[in-house]
This record gives structure tokens, C-alpha cells and sequence, in this order.
């Protein structure tokens, strides 16, 4: 069960370059190694650049301590010959990760609260996948008996209330 | 007849949440509960996250003071555990608003200036479609005779000339 | 002065092809070539496909005797093993071209009747496009000056009547 | 309580245009319009077109009957001087609604069966989004409340089950 | 070394459904699931619908005859309540996959011909991706490699020319 | 044969505007003149607006000297009335440009290299596309030309090597 304190982030970093000649066959495989070096998040924003050319811009958000690292993986695994960045704060909600019992198997339900009130519960999308992989049971199904049960577990675990 | 100087703004934050987790159902909710907060603006752009996943980038234009507000919005409508912020300056024209007579309703003008030299003129959306959802006339048709009409009842204001 | 009676056309055929292996630099060239090569129109829209890998979409509209044409062009100039099509109706409304006198140069202006009642007035962008880069004028106010001359050279043509 | 027999539906057209000379602000008005002019559904998708164009495609999803009304719409609202169209089939579920009562009012219920069995169950957006904006209570509580109080009225409307 | 004709399949069909008050999170699942399940293809586009809703258009191309298959999936996984689909056909080069020796293992390559000319030389993905990760070298580079050990195994399979 | 060191430049800023009420047309136009105006990149990216309006965002990435240029011309060319802008921090790889000799013309190639390591090897993509304008090869097969007739004259420029 672990936990997470509500914290304001300020030694983050955003990190961004278009892709406008790279196969986007490539883009699935430097987004697996951006999360292993350590990125916090990365993502692909469609967009459109000069000389008709449709095209990729790649985020990712990093620490700054991971800033050189991610570089190096960018400048090997991408064609790009040119990065930019700017900090960001990030503002983190407090995080705790209970476990609900399904019939079909133990799920971990993430919590997020402001200000010690609940404003997130969600379920963990892996483990929801597994199961309904296993079982057949459609994947929004399962989403919906894990938060059903989450509320007969946790009733005291209530959006919009303290907890 | 509002006006604004044309000014430069440092107090101002860009806020920004990715959404792989939720309906796009509420985002229009979303959205409409931003403007009411006092955002500035907002608006949404298509990306694509880990485990393909399509998502929303959601990003919101506020005044440094309203950040704390636009947070508590952001964690209570929509499924995000983190959101990122960054300072913008934003440099805006003076505005100028003024009217225009048609034979079917009045219209509002806004005019925009760059060093007193008429940059924009730019016709009230609201106004502009309410007259042609009651005359049944094409929006794009009001649009053109409300330039029209400002030309003729401004003439002083034309675009390039200092007014 | 061309003109083109309004129609609809059941002998065309839009042809797409994804697009996750190929640079988007070449996806420029390809589109300057698809319009070289009798393409009626053609487009690019942003995908997500699998393996998380952003693309494009190639879409391209023809005639049905120029497929085998267009099919050859997209098997060379692009890294597709496959192509789809299916048959498409075009409408297409009546065309006039008018020639509307400004103090910068001569422009037309492309008239579109639907039951011989006019519902567009479009100046012809690359014509524009010339003056503005000319002149030194924004080419908003180039589109608007040939709206406005247009206007008082063909009083008669006003959108929304016969004409 | 409204309900729909599941069936396929052969008198489907997919009108198609592509803008790249028009205000966005003036295409909410056409989505707007379209629905009270008979489509069943109206989208937009961004898309790229030739000298470095971003644009929009408009797709209006129409029965075959109210084609020649949607064209007059198009030809009136938007710039464009030709239309596409194409016939489609539509395969759509039995539907039924159903009251759910919350403290904070009535909510309707859409259940949807394929084969007898219940794939769907869509809490209405307009109510809950009326309740949410009234009381304050985020959205998304809103949905989750209304689910678990079908849950327990309708205990035999179940997900996977025949009902 | 599989081979296939060149042909063309008038037996394909194209299923869309538009998707906005689903999670992103389950599209991923549902992309799997379809490709399981005999999809040919099957891709998201970001689109914007009514009540501002950005969403997505779920795109799948399937065999005629898996058609039933393939609604029964998407009404089960998805929250749609209706699907729309139309039939295409899809033209498709002749296949041969040949294998290419490097240091670090063996590729597999698709080679593709259009009237007996070769027009695509196509490394396989995995492959490339796999020996990239256990040899950390770049990916890009990886499939410089391969394309260059094949140029020197098979001289005369060179695009442009019969072989 | 020109030669830029690795650097990281730290006197750049981001300007980024909303654009809801202009027509694509102009867009292309823009972009044009915002390169010859000094912006050292520029792209759209398709977004979601208020009121249903499909838009677009411009991005200029443009040294801070060139900030009021920048502004001047977005503010006549673009309908905007309000501009942001951040600085951002660049870091580009050191660059060099090496002649290839082909039988169908001389094509220089940009070498990006990181910590004296070479990364990149990106044949110039207006004179590839000249050369297969010219001689009727496919754009895909003189870039590849290229890249077999680089590693033949410059042996010694290898990826993953100093150089």
C-alpha cells in the first residue's frame, strides 16, 4: 500500500521535438525507451509543418536531474538534430493504492485526495485488463465491478468527503 | 463602448492536464465549468499516450491568482492525479468595441490595435449568429454585411491606418 | 471566363492508404505529385494505429479511369503494401469565374449557384496570395478589398439571389 | 419510456466535405444547424490539404431521404462548392429508457441489447449534467451515482445477461 | 518464405463508430481485441463532435464475412450504440518475405511487387525492435542495417526493376 | 560546407496563438511569411475551442531579438488579438554538410553529431526531391541512393561513432 503526500513539483522539465522525418513505426519503440530511461510521461501531439509535411511532435516530462539522459536517448533514437525544453511545476495529488476482492481476482484501486478530500478513484488499468483478458468478461465491465466494490469495501472512501 | 490598451501581460499561467482516462462526454461539461471559473481560455488537442491510448490534452489560460481555483475544478471535474503549469506572457491588442446598424439588429465590432494602426475588425460571433438563426439568412452572409455596414458607417477605421 | 454547370457526378472514387512506415518529409512530395497526376483532391488526416504508432491517412479523391493511374503513383512514391477505395457521388455546384478590378492588380473570383442561386463568392487564393506578397498588404485585407470591389462591380450577384 | 427494436439500416448516407476556406468559429453554427435539420450525426476531423492548409472535414451521417435538404444546408453554411457522398448501412441496438431516482432528481437510463443481452447501460448526459451544474457535485459523481442507483433498482438489467 | 499475388478483394468491408463518452484507456484494449479477433486493420482519428466533445472515430477493416464477428466485439467492448460500416475494396501487392543476414541475428524482410516490379522493401518491425533492445543499439540504425545487408544479399531484388 | 558546434541557446522563446475565425487558406500564406520574417520553426496544431469551433494553434519558435518582428506580422497576417509567448532553452547538435555524388546529381547531406559521436545522417530533402522530379524516380529510392552512396564515400562517418 503505498503512499503519496499532495506536493508541488518544481524541478520538472518539459522536453519537446517534431518529427517530420521519422517512420511513425519508430515513434511506439522510443516511446517504450523514454519510460524505461525515466520519463514521467511522453506523448505524440499531431501536427502540420512547413512544405506540406504532417508530422509528429514528441513531449516528454521529466526530472530535470533526468534531462541529459532523456537527451541522449532522443538524439539516438529519433532523427531530430534539434530539442527544446522548459520548466514546469507539477502539482501532484496525495496518492493511496487500496485493494478490492472481485471473484475473478484482487484489483488495486489508486485514491487521489486535495486537501484530505477524495477526488479520484481509479482503478488499475492493467490489472483490470488482465482479468477481463482471462475471463472474457468486457474490459468496461470489469472497471464497473471494481468501483462497485470499492464502495462496499472502502464506504468510508466517498468522493467529495474527507478520508 | 469598452476599451482595452494594448498591453503586456507577465501574470498570467498556462495549465495543462492530459486525460487518457475519461469520457469526452465531460469534457464539453469541462470546458464550460473553466470559462465560468474565470479562465481565460481553454481548449482541447489531440495526443496520443502510452499503451495506445488516443487522449486530450487539456490546457487552460488563467491569471497566476485564479491558479489555485482552476486547480480544484481541474482534480474535482475531471480523473487527472497531476497537473503542470507554466508562466506566459500574453501581449494583447487595445480593443475597441463598436456598433454596427443593420437593417435586421444591431451588431458589436471589435477593433484591435497595434501602435494605434487598426490591426483586426472582427464582427460579435453571438450577435452575428442570433440574427442569422432568426432570419434564416447563412451566418457567413451577416458576417459579410456586417463588414459591409462597418465600412460604410466607419470609414475612418480601415485596416493598416493608424485611427 | 469558365463556367461549369452545376452537377453531381457518380463516377468517382475516393482511394486511402495508411501511412506508419514513411517519413513525412516524403509525404509533401507525394501530394504535389498526386495533383500532377490527375488526383481531383487530396488530403492527409492523423491516425493512431497499433504498436503505438501515430500516422497519416492518405486520402485521395479521383476519377474512376484515373485508379489504376493513381494506384501506381502511391505504390512507388509511398511504402504502402495495400490501398482501399470505395465509389463516392460528388455534387458540385454550378462555377462562373468573374474578373474584379482592384487598384493592385486584377483578381477572380469564383461564383458558386446552387438552383441558379448564388450561394459562394471565393477570390482566388494564388491570385491574392501574389498582390499581398507584392505589396506588403496582409492578405486578409487583400480578400477584403476584393470582396468589397466585387460587390460594386456585380451588384447583381448577391448571395442568396438568383443571379 | 421510449424502446427501439435492434436492426440494420440500408438508407444511410455519409456526406463528406472538406473546408479550408472558413472561420471555425462559424462551424459550430453548422453543427448546430445540421442537427435541426435532420442529421443524425455531424462530426469534425482535422485534417491537412495542400499548400500547407490545415483544415477541417465535415461528415454528416444522414438518411438517404434528407440528403438533398443537408446539401442545401452545406451549400448555404459553408463555403464549399462540392460535396461527397456515399452510401452506408447502420447496425443499431435495441434501445430502452429507463427512470433511475436520485435524491437529486430523475435521471434516464439508455440500455442497450444486442441479441437480447445488455451491452450498454448510458446515464442521459443533459440530466446529469443539470444535476451536477445545480448541486455543485462534480460530474462524473453524478454519472457514478446514477450507475449505482440502476444498479439497485434494476438489479435484473444486468451487463452480459439476457434482460 | 511466404509469397502472395498481387490482387484485388471486393470482399472487404470498412466499420466505424464514434466514440465520446468512452475512456481512452479502453481503446487501447479494444484495438488488441479486434486484431485477435481477425480485423485486418483497425485505427483511431481524433474527431470533434455536438456539445464539445473531442472523440474518436474507431476504424476497423475486416473481411465481409467476419463482419458479425466483428460487431458483436465492438458492442461489447466499446459504448457504442450503433456502428456504421460500407463495403471497399482493397488492392493489395504481391508479398515475398525474404530473410537478411546481420551480425546480430537474422531480419526477415517484405518485399513487395506491383506488376512484377519491386516497389517495397520492408524490414519486419519486430524483428528490428528486438535486436535493437538486446543490443542497445538504435533502432534507425538497425534497419539502415538491414536494408544494407539485403542490397548486398540480393542484388537483384532493387526497386524499379522486375525480379 | 558549413559547420555549427553543439550548443545549447538559451535566448529562445515559444509564441503561440489560438486561431478560431480564419480560413486555412491564409494559414499556408502565413507559415510562408513567417520563415522569411526570421522564425526558425513554425507549425499548427489542430485544437478544440469554446462553442464547438474546430481551430487551430500556430506556433512560432523564434529567437527573443526577433520577438517584436515575430509579433508584428502575426498580428496583420493571423486575425488574432492576442498573442503568448515563453522562452524556451534549444539544444542543437553540432552539424556538418558533406557532398554525395550520385550519377544524377550532387546531394549534400547533414551529419549531426553529440559529444563528437555521429547520430544523424539526413540527406537534404529539396535536392532529393529535384533529382526525382527530374529523372522520374521515386523520392523514397533516391533517398536511399543517397544513404548507400554516403556510407561508400564517407566511410569513416558511421552512426554510433566518433567522427
Amino acid at each position: 500500500m503505498g503512499q503519496d503526500q499532495e506536493h508541488q513539483d518544481d524541478s520538472m522539465v518539459m522536453i519537446e521535438t517534431n518529427l517530420d522525418d521519422m517512420s511513425g513505426e519508430w515513434m511506439g519503440y522510443v516511446m517504450d525507451r523514454l519510460f524505461e530511461t525515466g520519463a514521467k510521461d511522453a506523448f505524440y501531439t499531431p501536427i502540420y509543418m512547413k512544405k506540406n509535411r504532417p508530422a509528429q511532435k514528441l513531449s516528454v516530462l521529466a526530472k530535470e536531474q533526468d534531462l541529459a539522459t532523456i537527451l541522449d536517448l532522443l538524439f539516438k533514437e529519433t532523427t531530430t538534430l534539434g530539442v527544446r525544453y522548459y520548466p514546469v511545476t507539477c502539482h501532484r495529488l496525495e496518492r493511496q493504492f487500496l485493494k478490492v476482492r472481485l471473484p475473478l481476482g484482487e484489483v488495486s484501486v489508486k485514491v487521489g485526495r486535495r486537501d484530505g478530500v477524495v477526488v479520484q478513484i481509479a482503478p488499475e488499468y492493467e490489472e483490470c485488463a488482465m482479468i477481463a483478458r482471462n475471463s472474457g468478461i468486457p474490459l468496461k465491465q470489469v472497471f464497473n465491478q471494481v468501483q462497485q466494490a470499492f464502495r462496499n469495501q472502502y464506504p468510508e472512501w466517498e468522493v467529495n468527503k474527507k478520508a
